[in-house]
């Protein structure tokens, strides 16, 4: 078994989609996992499903030494989030807590009411998440190169920080540390706005007496695609962003305002700007979303045409090669029917030139 | 070579994206396709690419007799496409002229104010498409399975709307016939205004300092990928629909702004309840969207834990298969780590009990 950064046990606190994902990666490596949850449906099927052994005892005062856990993990949903966190300090006074919840600084507050000592406390959120929810949906590699932000606060001590780093490398994230309020600015905008235009959008298609959606291409579906989660989880997670949340969506209605009055005045001079301008932003910000691979999408693509001839890639790329230039990403496509194949290659802007000049050099048709 | 309904041979105006794919469809069918585009490179490069042949002679009075086209497919920008059918319908007497613009009372009413007979003149939209331009972006397979809104009007003639009902066809999509003016408030609805969203957020995204764009998921992903398209595309496409792209602009910020009153003050009594009502709202009008196949989404699904054995699959496929029982739709999950493999078995809503049924009896773990 691979050595684990996590200390064992750990005590996982709600069987949900999360809960289940992060028992099945902890047990894959060999943790030893306890698992508690209000519904015994759930925990059951958690169990049975391998996210890790069922917890008999509530409280240190009560568990035999080998059920105590070093670090508690709630897993619950956000409107009980704080309060259950606070319960698990109580109940493990040597154990760290951390939480998965979407929002962070509703939970902080509430646990910091309770009047109890926080150093022993790390929020986190890891984000990552599916569209069906229940302990079914869990999956061992749920975090796997996703982001899992760590939420500190002012006591927070080192240990319980490392501990919480630990559990998210163990399960394949990669860690994004911040205060609880400069994450709550961050998911409002790139998580709980995108939600409600989601929703929003698909709303309008309730007043389509015609039967436009049935022409529904790619474009709509993907603006929609997240229009059908679930209400009362977000109805939870909102109220914790509110004000936030809502700041940026009445810039996006002033926005659309804006778009609309250029849209009824067409003809008049600087309406098609306005829009153009409008769309031009629109490709600029959605080139700040990184790539699949967490990298920044800087990468240019050269398409060469080749003839459909065996041997011309394993030719193409090694004249690239002899040129020693880096191949970032590549595609190669060939249409049914069409006489030709298409390689595309990507590189980074620096060395466009340097590749155009080889590829003239060695002959390639390159596309414009 | 199987037999077609499109007429030899086809002249295409304009071979970017969609010129392209129509002749690389048609060519594969063996339809003798001629080939004309502004620019000689585009023009070279779908002739090099498979798409047809390039035509020599602009009107039917300089042809020989086998260039004259018997239908001719107007494939260039919004902004021209009217202009270009008029002349198209102008240098070929007898040919039917059908454009693929995705907007069409502004190239009708453009046609029509040339003062020409219009009987031979169908407007036609493949909702199909691409993130990428270009000739060398078209497949001959670009339009199967896709809806071909075919736009009649007041004077067109069976014989022209059967020429163009035979060209989709032959292309593998399937046909929507309607009037210009609500296939225009058809794509205001479901490609114009998502096209808009999109753009806005993305366009949010540049005031973010923070960087959380780094923590994006695939929900913000989603909304915004097409905020990568062409603002001169669009520009021009938003200028023929801008009216009807606006008013339902206006109400979506109306929408927007009531959320961000709710959301500004959610510890008011009703405020939770409007944010839920519209997450139901989202709810129901993406489920207005047709699936992959044309359906409606009216599945349910049922859930089966198997254990991790051989012969599972087959076991559990022959009782539901007695009790005569149709699977619309199957999906089967193992998650690693996981003990338990999970069999998500999709029926129509009415066989749903009969199939817990047989379940039940047959001894099978169904999950809640």
């Amino acid at each position: 078994m691979t050595p684990t950064r996590t200390s064992s046990p750990v005590l996982i606190v709600g069987t949900g989609l999360l809960g289940t994902s992060v028992g099945l990666g902890l047990r894959r490596l060999g943790v030893d996992v306890l698992l508690r949850d209000a519904s015994p449906v759930a925990l059951g099927l958690a169990a049975d499903y391998g996210a890790g052994r069922i917890a008999t005892a509530p409280t240190a005062a009560e568990a035999a030494p080998e059920d105590v856990p070093r670090i508690v993990v709630v897993c619950v949903p956000p409107d009980v989030a704080g309060q259950v966190a606070a319960e698990q300090l109580q109940a493990w006074p040597d154990a760290i807590v951390t939480d998965v919840t979407s929002v962070k600084a509703a939970p902080l507050a509430e646990i910091r009411a309770a009047g109890i000592d926080i150093s022993r406390y790390v929020g986190s959120h890891p984000m990552a998440g599916r569209e069906t929810g229940g302990p079914l949906a869990g999956r061992a590699d749920l975090f796997v190169g996703r982001p899992w932000v760590i939420a500190t606060h002012e006591t927070t001590t080192v240990a319980a920080l490392q501990e919480v780093e630990g559990l998210a490398l163990d399960l394949g994230a990669s860690i994004e540390t911040m205060t609880a309020e400069e994450h709550d600015d961050a998911v409002a905008l790139i998580s709980h706005v995108p939600q409600l235009l989601s929703t929003a959008m698909a709303e309008r298609l309730l007043d389509d007496e015609q039967g436009a959606a049935a022409l529904a291409g790619g474009g709509l579906r993907d603006v929609t695609r997240i229009a059908a989660s679930d209400p009362t989880l977000w109805s939870q997670i909102l109220a914790a962003t509110g004000p936030r949340v809502a700041r940026i969506l009445r810039l996006l209605a002033a926005d659309l305002e804006g778009l609309a009055d250029a849209l009824d005045d067409i003809e008049q001079p600087g309406a098609r700007r306005i829009v153009a301008e409008h769309m031009l932003a629109g490709n600029e910000g959605v080139a700040r979303i990184p790539g699949k691979h967490g990298t920044r999408r800087t990468f240019v693509s050269v398409t060469v045409m080749l003839d459909d001839t065996p041997g011309q890639l394993a030719l193409l790329f090694k004249d690239i090669g002899d040129a020693e230039i880096n191949v970032e990403d590549f595609a190669f496509e060939h249409s049914p029917g069409a006489n030709l194949g298409l390689a595309s290659i990507a590189v980074v802007p620096e060395v466009r030139q340097k590749l155009l000049d080889k590829l003239d050099e060695t002959g390639w048709r390159v596309a414009q």
